[in-house]
């Protein structure tokens, strides 16, 4: 069996695939023959940056996403059997409740990832996945989507007739446009692009702002709301966008904060305090969600009929190739490395 | 200007219309031209069952339900303005959180009601009617929609891809409905013809169980659940129902108990306990909804465009046959008296 | 090493103890040298009454509570290490968040429970034990004290200035009196002897109710209460005291079920329904707690300085004579088997 | 009868006596006869700094906090009646839920304060007062003594055993020490002197941290906790505390961000997103409470014999005297202006 290798920051040339023995499933792991897997932001941090806020073992298996079939269960294995469809959680240890340390191994950093033939996983850190997605729309779910789903529903109950602002076309914020849309909100989404914003409407955007052409978008995202402000923002943009995203929320909203991709090197970061507390705001830290939260997304996407947006799909012997293009031609949709 | 009054108990012959000189609004208090009212099981209640939970004053003007223009405001009114349209609140001095013994005064009960030519209110007991709605839609609301809407969302949070289970075709399982679908939800609905069945899934349910040929009718919503049970029960049906609701429940899933609709000569209450605690649910007492819940609904109904069903509209000169319409025919949707 | 064995309802006799050999931690495994554990009413219900709600394997090794040091660790394991001080959880894989049936596997019923030598443990199913705490006192907390946090503090939020009602004085009954008091509310609590009445009050309680002398006893406790009824039932009674518990509830007030002590031949469960509509009240049901519960009571206990009440200890090898005065001499707090 | 007036940013030169006709309760109002009320931060904004972030009229009474005598009532006035004591609520008309625009009607800012002789409030802005309390003790509780039990008990559940931190020796923090002692909590407090030390620990302070000589005092706040940080913290420093407030906490905590001591010609506001997002932690934003906060923690005072801390008492006469004392001496405890 086959599997990338990464060490934090090495770039795509420190990337290599090796060769290894079959794994076997110890009590209460199971084996996965990886189908698919997505790329996210982490992944960048991770072989690019040289940043990132969690443990990376050296030579560890990238990429926390994936998706595949049980191929083998150790022993005292209950909740799957071989043949399941699954995908794997990020932090295979965190089942339900609130993220805390105890639970912080992930998949793709302190334990080996999906970029890999065939993933060794303990039996609670994988999920049944909807039957009507394929396994590359499956692996398009763990962190993005949970991420999404956790930032919607974990705090501030979001209730149909409420007002959410999705920030660009990253991962996060279409799977939080199509969820948010789910629940019979009004979503306002912001872009750079008229392209964008036209893609932005067709899933489902009741109104997009172009943050190019309206520097101070969140006058205009206020505006939007008959002067009230959004109820949820889902805030993706570190420094350069969170004082604004502030600004456009109503009093006693929630700013969700997908903490990760702040970026180190960013803008700096003042007015924070102040925006919060001018506006009686609240701002929750948010980190992709638990296996609870997986499963409830799940029953959302099967009832719904969701399908996770995907921009293009990469053979595994492609891996590097699907890494650069995602860091370089500003995908909408998740990239997705594929071993259909 | 005309109203119509009634004592507890006193039936249809006891229903009379009486002439009055026109009201005045005192400090914070404002005039509404009623120009559509609507009729909830509670007007049974009162006007034949001859029992009702709450205090009903001798002589009172019926209806909790009801919208039309303010026409004029009192001393120090900030909330809204003459020519706004506005539905009055069944508790008009429950502004936002649980419901309390403080503020249970209540239309058409301690307070004149809605069958009236002119309703004097508290300025906090109207809101705003959403902008697509006739006056006649927006009479609907307060009493039904309103409880559908705290049942869903006042407790265990309701999340897309949940399964919401309603009971039968009258004014608050219908709301129930069509809200649960607008949050992304699979609907479970129970009645007793083909016909009616139909009409529920027009409306957006899923699946219909009908409790005449399947008695056992929890088994059968349990099934199509693939075993694990509703997440929400909108429970209407009171002693005839409850016990079987609670089995089509699942672990720690909630039944919210519709309570004032308990008729008192109801079969024998029994098996609550036991069937609660074998499928360890939680009962939560519901009882219409606050103001906030009620402006937050109008949020959904607006952002959703979700128009009422409405069942027959009978003018104002008619009230009675709409009283005797509404007991006898079995309505699928509201029984509205209009002005207009 | 030596455990007791069972087999359900078999009764004293049935109970055997055997010679084993010593076992060997797998992985994510450790093993407990158990020092003390404690008898809870399901080990009446297990061994005499032959009626348990969830699976009891043959000849398994009874009782949930224990605790002790982990003596070996397998592979795998970071949460615990060797000479830790621990008490096993009743639900071993309920880590946090709420009870689901896929984590319903249980000490003494599912799984080997902590009436032995030397138990075999997943490490998520130990919590470090409080310092100030002795191995006896440890083990009188995983079934009877974490119920009690749960029903005090896993549903409606309690704060210091409620009033707490508690039942009797059993195990569930104490450490609810004795966290309640934590918190900073009142507590009342109902007795049948005077007796007991005085030790209530030595334990914190600021009234107490006798409902043998008082059958109306719910009448008493709300004039307690100037009459707006209690905000928190820890409700252990079952069908005899229910509805009696509910008439005690204030307006959207909470009754936590303990529901796995329901006797299936308790007297008949009527007017539930009824009590819990006319009160406006919510009735949830409880099974134990989580380990994250576990862990949140054990820094209560902690900072508090709480001890457990213990009425008795008996030794490993009188473990027969624990069962019978546990059942027969209605004690006042845990009955204790010892091995220090 | 006699009042204080103020223009924002007079001064005390500009704080001037009146004389006025005796006042008459209209529909709904009641008339209270003051007999004492406190200092709050919100004073010095409006009366030296000139800056206060909700609308002050013209000629306003001063003072949000008071208390006194019911002496006459208006039509329609069910919830007090003459002769009962109690305190003005500083928001009248925010009642229950959540903080809003519509209720944010504010006593000695858009509306006459309590530095007067009688003030005329709505009934539902007046709550009955601890039966243990004097006049000048209640006056202490409108503003710091909500805001505090609003920012322990609003969000993020408050637990025993849970860790709080509180932050100097102003009128919030004082109270959040004794409110969250009576929850079962260990405190931790900040302060600048070894004297105020000594008194933050006679208060129940489990540990208190001197900024001066420890300014990194994050950190030995987070030492004081294993390393595990604490989960609330009552944070009124604003920009020159908040990063390490957020520092102190612990993954998922909560900082309650008391919003309006906030200075505006303070230290610069910068690294809090990257705080919040490094540390996971949630940041909520507090403007007081509602007037249902105010009764819960009326009865969490009453059942626990709390005392609010005075530092001194004026004489109403002496009212400018009093807001200089409070400006300039660093009081421990609240400043009160009586009329008894």
């Amino acid at each position: 069996m086959k599997s990338y290798h990464v060490n934090i920051g090495a770039g795509l040339d420190g990337m290599v695939m090796k060769e290894h023995d079959m794994l076997v499933p110890g009590p209460r792991e199971v084996l996965v023959r990886v189908r698919a897997c997505s790329l996210s932001f982490r992944e960048l941090m991770i072989l690019f940056l040289g940043f990132y806020p969690l443990p990376v073992r050296p030579d560890v298996i990238p990429v926390s996403d994936g998706a595949g079939e049980v191929v083998a269960v150790g022993l005292g294995v209950t909740r799957v059997k071989v043949g399941d469809r699954v995908a794997g959680t990020v932090f295979p240890y965190w089942l339900d409740g609130p993220y805390t340390r105890d639970t912080a191994a992930q998949l793709g950093g302190s334990h080996d990832g999906m970029l890999t033939e065939y993933a060794l996983l303990p039996e609670e850190g994988v999920v049944p996945i909807p039957e009507h997605l394929s396994f590359e729309e499956s692996a398009a779910l763990p962190c993005a989507a949970v991420t999404a789903w956790n930032a919607l529903t974990g705090g501030l109950p979001l209730l149909a007739g409420d007002t959410v602002l999705t920030l660009g076309s990253g991962g996060v914020s279409l799977f939080a446009l199509q969820f948010a849309k789910c629940f019979g909100t009004r979503v306002i989404a912001t872009t750079s692009s008229e392209k964008k914003a036209e893609r932005l409407k067709m899933l489902g955007a009741d109104a997009v702002v172009n943050y190019r052409t309206t520097p101070d978008w969140s006058v205009a995202v206020r505006e939007l709301t008959g002067g009230r402000g959004v109820d949820h923002v889902i805030e993706v943009g570190g420094p350069s966008t969170i004082v604004q995203s502030i600004k456009a929320t109503r009093v006693l909203g929630e700013v969700a904060l997908v903490g990760l991709v702040t970026d180190p090197k960013a803008s700096p970061d003042t007015g924070v305090h102040r925006a919060t507390t001018a506006g009686l705001v609240t701002l929750r830290s948010i980190a992709v969600g638990s296996r609870a939260q997986f499963l409830a997304m799940n029953r959302a996407i099967a009832v719904n009929g969701l399908k996770p947006i995907i921009d293009r799909v990469f053979p595994f012997e492609e891996a590097k190739a699907a890494y650069q293009y995602y860091q370089e031609a500003q995908p909408f949709g998740k990239v997705i490395i594929s071993q259909s």
